[in-house]
């Protein structure tokens, strides 16, 4: 995959920063964008600093660049969405005109905290969730992925931390899926399970507002969820 | 919990069953209740004989009866609701004036194949969640607890196999939820987890059409679900 | 319009039956479906007998006809589906291979009581709605239009009273809402409003449970809606 | 109702403003809150002007006053909420220790362009809708009525224009329902209906997104809605 670059719009949040780190780490050249290209830089260059701190030998290859969100999505090969609902359709729409045939890989949960409720609860889209509103934002040849809802970006942030999360992938062109799910294995913790057509990631959306209550009842910073009853070779 | 009798409403049914198998082999009191109380009593002498082969030194104390649904509720001290979303509401109002200040523990799913649709996709009830339509529909003396959802019915019925599955528990009656714990720890293979208030049933209930996606999508009988970064004491 | 015939799949129902009355007492040729093809016979003859005695002089040329669902969705121009949401999907499944490219209005409401809920309240289907569920189970080649939802079965039913309400029309093909307005105009007292794609039926649906709302409130038998602010040549 | 008050949070906004101008033309005192008073006095300053202009004679006993949203709650009677989906919480929770007993009337509709989607889409709230967001968000204290969501805020704001409009009001404390109804029917061409209890806003709210729809297919500006077949004296 070395010719695969990932473009993370949104990638100076929580979510989007912490898989820029963890995928710079595994050597995958990272396209950090932002709305403001200097913010992006600027992560680009934390993410850099943090991955030479953390493991100097393996660092000589990092390619970790900040831009714009356009030019983002433009350059790289997969595009990954990690903003909050309430930017979701605002960004893709600034973006759509360059996505061209790139996987879009939406990571976004309706949380209802977006509207002032709370972030155990969820906002239920018209489309059905984010990911179909992302779908029908976008033209048809752009395939759109949903993944990554479930993971504590927290846990990616850490580099002394190691996930222990399934990522559940949903999507209706199977090619596409195929073709994220070796960028979520080289993330040591995560494995990808493919969840079924695009319209599943209403579910996959709320297991993260599950989570959220989860954390709270147990006062633990990063529950995750694992599929039981598969026997994948890893 | 000798004198802790379990009442199964719907007990002839696949999740009934199995749980009424599991719960018999723990040494729990078990009554079967169905509208039929012939169904309810030869379901009973299927379990009470599936248990003495199974291991007939620890069955001499079985108590395993069958009888119709609002006396299985009447008698017991916990009422486990385990029939599909379309009997739901008819059955609750068939035995509410029976339950008193019972725990109700609802399993019900609202599977969209209620209606014609996919066993893979979900209906939205007005209340939000299956539980909550219970909720609504029983006294405010009878608590009402959400479990067992993501279990596999398959799996309970094989005394051959372990579930492997968490048991999400949503509940506003925070007393009623800490009675049944114990009753699923009796069940090996299943792991209590609280997941917060009742509306929260309405993820979980969800994630049961998930996981019927999954075993499509695998090809294998029984996913489940865990939940990871708890530190439990077992 | 002579030589279209509508077909109206569950045209024993309530709503069925109230629309073959009035589209026989406008001319137009109707060919009543039901899964028992005598009882769509029999209310074939009872609606032929009520015209006759009704308006003798205008009933000459009636060609009010019984048969099974499937054969009225082959043999009809334009195919109303006036069923239960229990049965809709199963109806469609079994007739859709019969429609073709006939226009299917769909006039499901997906009321809660179909799940034992009250009929004030509503089931959210996957899809959206009740259209957009029929919308998935046919083949792209059938037209949907959703119409109808909100006007009385018994006002349509009671040759006596003259319905005051408007028919909301949703639908993705313009065409086939064109082909479909001039058949509410032919009943007396019924408005087509374009109320936008099939999407927007999710709402048009639950104004029928709005409908009887008010009609409990208010002790009537038969409240309707109307569309102010548009300015129609009739 | 000469001792009455009402305050209009989110006044300075159209809804709030039509309703403000129109109660104000009636002689009901009105105080125009809004986070930023100047705002608030500068919306009353207009609307006084106004008056004054359209009727000089009538005008000699005008009442309203502009001040921040806290006290407008504070010193009102019956409190209006006019904001938009977006703030509706912040809000709430921002004047809910100065609502007391007061009436909250909530105008709110969830139009899925609060989060990027389309004003004919809806939005589908955890708790069921707005309305029903802002019972959860109140103390039990302050009764809640859902009204207003379907009345054009630009003919309320045209004074020489006439609102052809059902004013559909849903709520679950009677005494506060008929205590709005007399401020409605001073509105000339509102009319307010009983639409039953406060889950029922859940649909009145969607009939906005349905009003804007026809809005757009029939290039008008003020759709409306009436209900029929009931017959109320005025």
């Amino acid at each position: 995959m070395g010719e695969n670059k990932i473009g993370i719009i949104g990638g100076t949040g929580d979510l989007g920063f912490g898989l820029a780190l963890r995928w710079g780490r595994a050597g995958v050249p990272v396209i950090i964008g932002s709305r403001d290209e200097s913010k992006a830089m600027e992560a680009a260059r934390r993410i850099t600093e943090t991955l030479r701190l953390h493991a100097p030998t393996e660092s000589q290859h990092l390619s970790i660049r900040g831009i714009d969100n356009a030019q983002a999505a433009a350059q790289a090969s997969i595009v990954v969405l990690a903003v909050p609902i309430s930017a979701q359709a605002a960004i893709l729409k600034s973006i759509r005109s360059s996505l061209g045939d790139r996987i879009l890989v939406d990571t976004t949960v309706p949380l209802a905290a977006a509207l002032g409720g709370k972030p155990t609860q969820l906002l239920r889209l018209w489309q059905g969730s984010a990911a179909a509103q992302a779908r029908e934002l976008l033209p048809p040849a752009t395939p759109v992925v949903a993944a990554f809802h479930n993971v504590s970006a927290g846990v990616l942030q850490d580099l002394s931390a190691t996930p222990d999360c399934d990522v559940l992938v949903c999507g209706d062109d199977d090619a596409a899926k195929q073709t994220v799910f070796p960028f979520i294995k080289l993330i040591p913790g995560l494995r990808p399970i493919d969840a079924g057509p695009l319209e599943m990631s209403s579910i996959v959306e709320g297991i993260t507002a599950l989570l959220i209550s989860v954390n709270r009842r147990y006062r633990v910073p990063h529950s995750g969820v694992r599929i039981t009853g598969l026997e994948l070779q890893s």
